[in-house]
């Protein structure tokens, strides 16, 4: 440990920690990870959305989570957020440069979880 | 498609569909991205810890929800329980081989995350 303050240290890209509650990258992974931050990114990677078609997409989403869930990814740099400032109105989202590097690790576990769920009536947990 | 009804299409490893809020897959990945299932099994990846050790390496994780989130884990083939029938009682959890190849692509994300937070202060959302 350097001889830093607490708030000094958060400064610091390399002195991160996920595991003090008040580090700001804990509050990113929390967006990242949230129920709708995972599948809304790995939606993404599909290509630009409007905000309806994401909906459709990330199946089950109310409009509110999903606007607080953009926005959330949204001002940590992952998604951007493009106004045509056309009529009729025209909005889209897509995944930053940033974005895309996280959303392949977050596809990752997705992917690794599609492939091995047991299916559930045939799974023993390990009891001793 | 094939023509199986949706209950079948669970049993196929190769159908899980994390978009379907039904699929069971779509509970696993909650699980594993919950607030303390992130942290529990990137914690799990440096050896078996007793409950009370893991608590203070997860810091602010209440009883409650560590027991709860390990419960998930270990339901879902990630995370083995131990009881040594010790006296005192002796208790440990650690990752299963399975739990292992989560934890290290959960890891990967916790550690993407920790180097890549901007400053708060410094970051400028992208706006038109």
């Amino acid at each position: 440990m350097t001889p830093q303050s607490a708030a000094e240290v958060h400064f610091d890209a390399h002195s991160y920690n996920v595991y003090d509650p008040a580090c700001p990258s804990r509050a990113v992974l929390e967006h990242v990870t949230s129920r709708w931050g995972v599948l809304v990114l790995a939606a993404l990677r599909e290509g630009t959305f409007r905000f309806s078609a994401l909906r459709r997409r990330v199946s089950g989403v109310s409009e509110k989570m999903l606007s607080q869930t953009l926005r959330s990814l949204e001002s940590d740099g992952f998604v951007a957020r493009r106004d045509h400032r056309s009529v009729p109105p025209h909005v889209d989202y897509t995944l930053t440069p940033t974005g895309e590097e996280i959303a392949t690790l977050v596809s990752q576990l997705v992917d690794w979880v599609e492939n091995h769920v047991p299916a559930p009536q045939t799974y023993t947990a390990p009891r001793d």
